[in-house]
């Protein structure tokens, strides 16, 4: 018996989705309409590779549902998982669009079941470019990720409760206040065991940092939970 | 008796320099004038601290002459050294300049005595903001240092001969193929030990990549070092 790949979503869905997350919610209406009947929504099963490292590159690449590691090979076949992208992301894109380099610099496999957008390189490109407001928007997305990118080798080195708390902020920059994820899959997100993610999650709803819902989980005080991580670095 | 800090340079030799490096050449004389009449050139000695991880972050930086290095902390004091700025890069800048984040995501502290050219935020910000071709040279400019922190975790598990090859091709990009830096420096860039760079410069001798002069290294073929460590990950 074959797993059954995830169904994938409509026009309707695909444009309401486009309508909520950065970039494409900065663009207007038609231009999203655009982008969005250009796009090829792929449904991968778990393990399934979406690019491969050092592979030509001509497309974008943003996660619609599921959850896609981001891998990196050596030479000699060893492989480190560097970081989970969340619905919402680009992926295998920014690194690359307004650079030098031609293909992907990581491997992309699917961690759970994922419907992936798979947009034409140039048709996202020009859809930003000559647009002063779009293409700032564009460098705070750069921005935010270099961030990220500087903070990812420190997170491999802090205590679970210091990566927990940078696990909720990103959640929360991409999802608001209001995080559509469980509790397990936070911990899982944040590469720490869920035991300890109990406990720590505990502490954060005992501070009223967060608070679980059934489906989800309410972010009460992003600034706590972001001074966590944050000041982490500072208290020398 | 103490070290005397490094003779600061002259407006005419910023001037010149602003010319030669990204992002600065692509404004206009004009433009860049203002920029450099308004940037600080700082000197430090060996060891010295430019910027706390953690701390308020109001100005971007760009470095003039010498090394810096990039260290990340952790809340217990744990530290690594992440990468090493060389002159003509900007440092503890894109990662927040349209981002964000308000506070330096890394520690920088001089390896080797540097003079540093301090900018205040808003004077660069408002200099790149609202033209598209600028805005796209620093979309290009985010790009690469994207790229180039997603290969950092890789190249820290590679051999040194790919390590080397990803050195050069990083100062290839900074200075062209007339590379002024000499060969036990480059060794040191790619955080290898001498023997080790000596035997392999020594390969990339004799395969006519590369050829060493008194002050500087040429590089004769930047394709086929870039091939050492781009392809090092597609021969699976």
């Amino acid at each position: 018996m074959s797993i059954p790949k995830p169904v994938v979503p409509s026009l309707a869905q695909l444009t309401a989705f486009a309508a909520r997350v950065s970039p494409l919610k900065f663009l207007t209406p038609e231009n999203r309409k655009r982008i969005v009947r250009a796009a090829s929504p792929l449904p991968f099963r778990r393990k399934e590779v979406l690019f491969l490292q050092g592979g030509p590159a001509r497309s974008s690449w943003m996660l619609y549902s599921g959850r896609i590691g981001l891998m990196i090979e050596t030479q000699s076949g060893r492989r480190q998982e560097l970081e989970h992208i969340i619905p919402g992301e680009l992926f295998g894109t920014l690194d690359r669009l307004f650079g030098h380099s031609k293909t992907y610099s990581l491997t992309a496999e699917a961690t759970v079941e994922s419907i992936a957008l798979r947009i034409p390189d140039e048709m996202f490109k020009s859809a930003f470019s000559g647009d002063v407001e779009l293409m700032s928007k564009l460098l705070g997305l750069c921005a935010d990720r270099l961030a990220k990118m500087t903070e990812l080798p420190r997170m491999s080195m802090e205590p679970p409760r210091t990566r927990l708390a940078f696990a909720i902020s990103r959640l929360v920059r991409v999802y608001g206040n209001r995080i559509p994820i469980k509790e397990r899959e936070i911990a899982d997100i944040a590469g720490i065991a869920p035991e300890t993610a109990y406990r720590t999650l505990h502490e954060f709803r005992e501070c009223k940092f967060i608070s679980p819902r059934r489906q989800h989980v309410e972010v009460l005080n992003p600034e706590r939970i972001h001074a966590v991580w944050e000041n982490a670095s500072v208290s020398r």
